[in-house]
């Protein structure tokens, strides 16, 4: 089914972007009077007429709204430091985004190489993925954040239904494996936050700092994977794990 | 550890390959004289030293040898049609090398867009990811090979330690979920073999002729993959599903 995205709703009418507009007008030839699809991104369906059309924007009048839809049994924010080649970063924002995830928060860390990031160009990036495979959420992507202010944001000890990870090389410390925080016999969290490191790997300071906010080190399993791989492993980790709850959907 | 892949091996002596020559004499600056870790492809790894070294070719006499290293608790065949835009292959091809996959099997298939494939290409892609994982068993890269050819290679009806999926879209077939082949409730399957399809998806008439050579329909849950993004959660899965086993090793 095609459809756009926006969250520009006033009065029953919704506005979308220039990106989307110039879609729907002149790569769709839609026109005023026709009924489109549009997502709000946060799981909510509105079938709309569109009103006025032109390629700088087009206003449509909400018909009808249901809300629910692509639910996952879980929210989950993946925070991951940009790889240095940013292709490998741009693959891991394509492939979460069609597993699905619900927030990425590049981040900046001691180690990191790339110290900059193109926020409209990774969001670019997850919204085509998004209407590829016809996620109803947009993932938010947000700008490249400190690790600090990651922790700052996340501080506090996570309750049953919150699980916070840091994954990182060290073996001197006692981790859970990536295998059992996604085992049928463990409950089922509702939010989960990952924190994925960059090619040097998190600081000895910033992993002190995650597990003192209460973060649970973790281990994603024997293989040397790189920072985009290790991203990957987790995202799929959990889409497996409640692949087929949210099939029940 | 550095190391090199050659399977060249007679009367104690082995031979690196011309690619692999060129990187310990051009680029790691090795001589004779010089003691190297050489991988068999097998799992067996070789210390040698270099008796005569040339950008044409090494040679190397074995001192000792160990096997065992990278034992996975499952040998992983995947069967993949490459994409239309063979970036999307060798993304593939990189990230299961990195997690961990035995055998990898092009697939021509009835509804193939993409017709041909630079076998020695992909094969380069793994090996770079092999040595960059530090991979001590190299995965085995197949020619594109005809649907029915791979059916008439694996038909027979699984035993007790053998997987045999086939993942497709068509929601008209009763299928496997893909979180609960890898429950720990499940037994450890010694061979795994997984089928998937190009773009427009396995053929009805493929899909009849795996299951009646003992394929089990796989679903990989409710998410709309990519093809590529499909073989991804495939080679995942087993991996998160054996993350600590293998540890053990």
């Amino acid at each position: 089914m095609e459809y756009f995205y926006s969250n520009a709703i006033s009065d029953n009418t919704i506005t979308l972007s220039q990106e989307e507009s110039h879609h729907c007008i002149n790569v769709l030839r839609h026109k005023s009077g026709d009924i489109i699809n549009v997502c709000g991104g946060d799981g909510t369906l509105y079938k709309c007429e569109i009103i006025s059309a032109t390629s700088k924007g087009v206003n449509a009048r909400i018909l009808s709204a249901e809300g629910g839809y692509d639910h996952q049994h879980y929210r989950l924010r993946m925070c991951v430091a940009p790889t240095k080649n940013i292709d490998r970063f741009e693959w891991f924002l394509e492939k979460a985004t069609e597993m699905g995830v619900d927030r990425i928060t590049p981040l900046l860390c001691d180690h990191s190489e790339r110290k900059v990031l193109k926020t409209e160009r990774a969001r670019k990036i997850v919204l085509s993925a998004a209407k590829q495979s016809l996620k109803r959420v947009l993932p938010q992507v947000d700008e490249l954040t400190g690790f600090a202010d990651v922790i700052a944001q996340t501080a506090g000890n996570p309750n049953d239904y919150e699980l916070k990870y840091i994954a990182f090389c060290d073996p001197d410390y006692l981790k859970s494996e990536i295998n059992t925080i996604i085992s049928e016999n463990t409950p089922l969290p509702a939010d989960v936050t990952i924190m994925i490191g960059p090619e040097g790997d998190f600081s000895p300071k910033e992993i002190q700092t995650a597990i003192q906010a209460g973060y649970t080190p973790l281990s994603l399993g024997p293989a040397r994977l790189r920072t985009e791989t290790a991203a990957l492993v987790s995202v799929a980790a959990l889409y497996i794990r409640f692949a087929s709850f949210s099939r029940q959907k």
